[in-house]
C-alpha cells in the first residue's frame, strides 16, 4: 500500500531483525547493516549498499546504544560501517529517529531539527523485557546448578522490574526465594509474592545460607564483606547492567564463581525481544501522533 | 521494662484492638474508646476515664479518618466522646501523633508544636492492606456468584496495588481475567501476569462478555455507555474508595447488581489489618529514630 | 430437530436445573421435581403432572443419592413425590438410567432390564467437582477467620482430590499450608507443590501449631489425641463426607470450633457444578454408543 | 557409631555418589565404581580394589538398570569391572540389594536367597523424579528456543506425572499450554491446572498451531501423520523413555527438530536425583522393618 510509512531499521544485534520484520506487518520496512542470511524476511528489504541505496524514510530505528563514538551506529552484523550521517540524509524532516541511549549521537539529530524518540526510557520496555531477562538468568542458573531449582535456597538482591519477575518465576518453580531491599515497601511486595523478605543492612549476616544469588540492583552491593561470608560453592548471578553490582575483584581472591549476564533479552530471545521492541515503537509513534 | 515507650491507641475500629496488642510487644500499650470485652489481651491496659486517667505517653495512634470535625475522635465503640484535645494533653512534648488523614485534626497538633505522622502516606501500609482487601472482595464473589472463580472471565479495571493483587488472585484460582488500564506499563504488567490486557478507551465494547467486573480505578470509568452494554445479570465489584468509580444511578436503572465494598481490610481480616498497622507504625517510628 | 435424543432429568437439588439447561444445548430436555421459578430457562421443558404427562425418554438423569427407600426419587424441591416405578415407565427400552450411588433403587431398572450408569464412579466427575468444593471450602475459611489466608498457616489432612486442589489453592493465596498423608507417594506431591509434609503419625505432635485445619480424608483421623492438643481458637473444616472425620464429641468437650461442610459444589456453585455434571453425562454416553 | 548399618553403593552414574553421600547421615557408606576425583565427600568410603577390598554390608545399592548382561553391573565410571557376583558375596545373607530394573540380575540373588527390592517400583521416587526431569526439559526448551517461554503457545502430551509437572511449570512461566490425553480425567485435571485440553484423536487437527510439542506418553504419538502437519519450524522434545514417542523417520524426512532426552534427572541435577533415590531407599528400608 502507498500510504503505508517508512521505516529503516539500521544497525543492532539479531533482535532488530525481528523489530523490523514485527513492523512489516503495519510498516514498508528497510533494514541497513545486516548481511542476507540472517534476515530470512521476504517482507523485510535489505538496503545493502549504505548511502546511495538508502530509502527516504518517515521513521529511522537505530540500536542500543545508538554509537559508541557519535559518528558510526552501533551495528554488530554490519559489512560497511552504517554512518549517522548518511543515515540522517535518508529521514524526512517531518520525520523521527528512535533509539536506545543516544549519547553522543544526539547531537547529529539536533543540528538537523530531526526528531528524536529513547525507547530505553519507556516504561512499558522495561517492564516487558523483565520476561527475556528473567528467562535467561534461568536458564544459566538450570545450566550451572547441579541440584534443581525446586527446593533450593535462593536469594534475589532488589525486587523492581527484573528482581520481582524472576523471584516470582523462581518461587513458582519451587524455590525458597529471599529477597533482598534497602525498600521497605519492596520487601513487603516480596513477602506478599510468597518470598522471604531480608533488609540490605542484613545482607551479610544471611548471605552464608544461600547457595545461589542473583543480584539486579545496580550498585556495588556484592561488595567484599559479603563475599567474605559467601559459602565456598555459591553461584552469584549479577544482572546489573555496567559496572555491575559485583566486587569482582574480590570475587576472584574468595574463589568465587560469578556469571555477569548482560543483555540477555538480545541473546537468548532475540525473537521475542524483536517483538517487544516494535511494540514499544508502535505505541510511541501513537502517543506523537505518528500512526 | 522501664525503658520501654508508651504507646496510646485511641478510637478507631476492631483492628486498633490488634495495632494494640501487637505492639505490646515492645511497647507499653495503652488504649482508649474501646469496651473491655472487646479488648480481650492482657498486655493492653484500657484507659476507661478518658480525660483523667490517661497515661502520658511517647506516641499517640490515632484512626483512619483521624476525625470528621477536627474536635472528637473517630471511635466507633467508644462510650464516651475522645476528644483531641485532652488526648493532645496527654502526649509528651517530644512525642508524636500518627494517624490517617488528619485533615482538620492537623491543626490541633500543630498548634502545640507535636510532631505528627500519617500512615496513610506510607507505600508499606498500601502495599500491605492490598492482600486483605483483594481477600475481601475474594470473598464477596465467592458469596454472590452462583458458578466458581475457576473458568470465569472476569474484568478488574485497574492494575494498582489492589487491582494487582486481585487479578493475580482471581488468576491464581483459574479465573480468566482481563486487566483494563489506561497505561501501557501497567497493561504490561498485567500480560506478564498471565492476564489479558485492554485500553480503558476499549472498555464499551468488550464489557459485555464478562459475567463480572471488579473496578480498583478511583475514577467514574463504569459510566452509563459502559453500564448500558454490561450483560443482564453482570455483577459488578467496586473496590473504590469515595466517591467509587460506578454510575450508581444509571446502574439503578439498567438494573445491575453493584457491590460497593469500603474498607475491607478493617471489617474481613481486622488482625491481619491490626498487625499490618502495626509493622508500618514500627517502620515509621525506627525512621525518626524514635525507637 | 426431530433426531435429537430425549432426556429427562427428575429430583435433585438446584445442580440438577442448571445439569438440564446445559444439556439442553444437545439433546430435547424435560425436567421433573422442580417448581417453575427455579427453572428460568426456555430451553428446558417442566412436566408438571407426574405420571400422566411424562414424556417418552432416551435417557433418565436421577439425583444423587438416588433414592432413599428404592420408592421415591431424592426430589427436595418436588411438590409432589416422584416414584420410582413410574419414571422408570417413562425410559424407552434401549434407553439408559444415570444415577448418582443408586442403592436399593438399582434392583428397580435391573428388573426392568433396562441399562443403569452411576456418574459418580466416574473419575472425571470426582476431579471436576473438587474445584467447586475447595472454593467452597475457601470461602469458609474467607468467613470464619478475622485475619488474611495469605500467611497463615494451614493443615491439610489428605492429598486427594479435593485436599491437593485445596492446598494448591490455599498456597497460591499465600497461605503456609503443611500436608499431612499416610502415603509417602502423596507427600512427595504435596511436597513438589510448595507445600510442607508430614506422615500422618506425626499428627497429633505437630497439630498444635495450626490455627486451621482442613481435612479431607474419609476416616476419624480429626480423633480426641488430635483435639486435645489443637490450640485454643483453632477452625476445624471438615470436607468429609458422612460420617465424617472429625470426633465431634470430643470437639464439642473440647470446646473446639468445628464446621462440616457437604455438597459445597451443589451449594455454593449450582451453575458449575450442573455444568460439570453435564459434561459427565456428555461423556457417558458417548463411551456407551449412545451419542 | 557400631550400630549403624553399612551400605555398599556400587556402580550407576553421578546421582549414585550423591545418593551414596546422603545415606553416610545415618548409615556407613561405602562405594565401588567410582574414581576418587568424583568422590569428594570424607563421609563416603571407596573399595578401590573390587572383589578382595569389598566391605561385607548389610544393603547393597545397585544402579539402574542394574546391568545389561546379568553379570557386569552397569558401571559407566568403573576402572575395573564390577562382578555382580562379587558383590554379591559381599551381601549378608540376612541382608538386601536395592536396584533399578534388575532384569537377568535378578535370578543371581534369588539363587542365593537374598532379599531384592526394585526402587523403580516406587511411587515415591518416579513423583519426586519428575522435578529434575521437567526442570531438564525446561533447560532444553530455554537453550532451543530464540523466544520466551512466557506467551508461547506449547502442545504437553500426557498429564501423568511428569507430563502434569512439566505443564504446571510452563503455564506458571506464562506459556499457554495445552494437554493431549486420551484419558477424560486426565484432560479434568489439565484443565484445573489452568491448561487447555484437547483429547489425543484430535492431534493431527490440532498440532499446527504449536510451535513447540513436549511428549511425555511411552507409545508412538507423533507420528507420521501429526508430523506432516506440524508447521515448519516446530521443535519436539521427547521425553519418553525407550522406544521414544516420535517417529524418527518420518521425523527427519519431514526435517522435524527432535530433541529426544533420556534419563534427565541424572544428567541435569545428579545432586538431587541423588538425594532422591537416598529418601526413597531410606523409606524402602523402613518400610520392611531394616531401620
Amino acid at each position: 500500500m502507498n500510504s503505508k510509512k517508512t521505516i529503516l531499521v539500521a544497525g543492532g544485534d539479531l533482535r532488530f531483525v525481528y523489530t523490523a520484520h514485527a513492523l512489516a506487518a503495519d510498516f514498508e520496512v528497510y533494514a541497513a547493516g545486516f548481511p542476507q542470511q540472517i534476515v530470512p524476511f521476504s517482507d523485510v528489504r535489505l538496503t545493502g549498499a549504505v548511502g546511495d541505496g538508502l530509502p527516504v524514510c518517515d521513521i529511522l530505528v537505530l540500536p542500543m546504544p545508538v554509537s559508541d563514538d557519535g559518528v558510526l551506529v552501533h551495528a554488530p552484523f554490519a559489512q560497511q560501517a552504517l554512518s549517522l550521517h548518511k543515515l540522517l540524509a535518508a529521514v524526512r524532516q517531518d520525520g523521527i529517529v528512535l533509539g536506545g541511549a543516544f549519547g553522543k549521537a544526539a547531537a547529529v539529530f539536533q543540528d538537523a531539527h530531526i526528531r528524536t524518540g529513547d525507547y530505553l526510557k519507556e516504561e512499558e520496555l522495561a517492564v516487558l523485557n523483565a520476561v527475556p531477562t528473567a528467562e535467561g538468568a534461568l536458564q544459566i542458573l538450570l545450566e550451572e546448578l547441579p541440584h534443581t531449582i525446586s527446593g533450593c535456597r535462593i536469594l534475589v538482591l532488589g525486587f523492581g522490574r527484573i528482581g520481582s519477575r524472576l523471584a516470582q518465576m523462581l518461587h513458582a518453580l519451587g524455590a525458597r526465594v529471599t529477597v533482598v531491599s534497602r525498600d521497605t515497601a519492596e520487601l513487603a511486595r516480596a513477602e506478599m509474592a510468597g518470598c522471604s523478605a531480608v533488609s540490605l543492612s542484613q545482607l551479610p549476616e544471611c548471605v552464608a545460607e544461600f547457595p545461589v544469588v542473583c543480584n539486579t540492583i545496580p550498585a556495588r552491593v556484592v561488595d567484599e564483606p559479603v563475599l567474605q561470608r559467601m559459602a565456598a560453592d555459591t553461584l552469584v548471578l549479577d544482572l546489573a547492567s555496567k559496572p555491575g553490582g559485583v566486587d569482582l575483584e574480590a570475587a576472584q581472591e574468595y574463589g568465587t564463581r560469578v556469571v555477569w549476564a548482560l543483555s540477555l533479552p538480545g541473546k537468548t530471545a532475540p525473537v521475542t525481544a524483536g517483538e517487544i521492541l516494535a511494540r514499544t515503537i508502535r505505541h510511541m509513534l501513537k502517543e506523537r501522533g505518528i500512526c
